[in-house]
């Protein structure tokens, strides 16, 4: 298992790790097999998305932030309780297919990690298997 | 790896891919594992849900329209930012336990593409581990 | 494959099987490797998230009720569409990375099963890998 540090910088973020991943994979040199990637935080998730155009992760944002708002009927106190409904929404891991030691991506698609109580230290877990 | 190819025929469709999944189980005869069912594209997902009723995926598909409506405050200019955040809500795979070369589903259980964005012409890759 | 009985008591409620997925893995000894968590149901998900404060679970759940109603423009005719769109947003499994015969989970996460449309017998499988 390898790890990743991911340092956040707002309170909602996508952060593209696409290019951290096949590193990992460049290094580990599984050849065929799957890759997980693991976020082991409540408050942030992963996803797979475009990575083109920014726009398309402003646009996730802001819609997460619209049907799940920061200040609403929350008993939970520490005020991330839509940090925590976004998490179990977006997943706790992607799983991407390795071929030749790849990451077998969409043309469009990478791979984000999904801040939704920054700013924080995080981290990512990789598994090959 | 394997490639299915899957034609849409309308904007938002679930399309039941289950047997085509089976299929290549069959195929590939791995005898016990995981299959990886596994979406490239950005603006559709992957799902497992009732195949028996199929005002279920109705359900669904108008519910989600509900939630995230075509037409919004979106950045994004190609008119299809609902079906990205569709796709990183329902997620770009599906992960399922294989036994004596079956796919070890519920009793209800059918394995949808859902198309965000068609009609288009689209794949799904297949990962046996 | 190993499988996990679970008994729900509210129509929708958040069940902690961290604990029984740990000891099936302790009785598996597999060393290092992923364990996929299956619901082979079409009304009860799965997600990992905060087990130290049970407001998160509720939260979780209050919100997740308010964005799907449970009463709704539904056609499906059994009165659960609202708990079989829940599971296509929370997901049929989630995969967690074994090392040392450990789960390796954050300091916070907990592993969730989430009933839609109890209370009933539901059951969980269990896949090392």
């Amino acid at each position: 298992m390898r790890e990743l540090k991911i340092v956040s910088r707002k309170r909602n973020e996508m952060i593209d790790i696409t290019r951290d991943i096949q590193k990992i994979v460049n290094e580990e040199k599984p050849g065929a097999g799957i890759v997980i990637v693991y976020v082991p935080h409540t408050t942030a998730g992963i996803t797979i998305n475009e990575g083109a155009d920014p726009s398309v992760q402003r646009d996730i944002i802001e819609t997460l932030k619209k049907l799940i708002p920061e200040s609403g009927d929350y008993h939970h106190l520490e005020g991330n309780s839509d940090a925590h409904i976004k998490a179990s929404l977006l997943g706790s891991s992607v799983t991407v297919i390795v071929k030749n030691n790849k990451l077998i991506l969409g043309t469009w698609q990478h791979i984000f990690f999904y801040e939704g109580d920054g700013p924080r230290n995080r981290r990512v877990y990789v598994k090959i298997n």
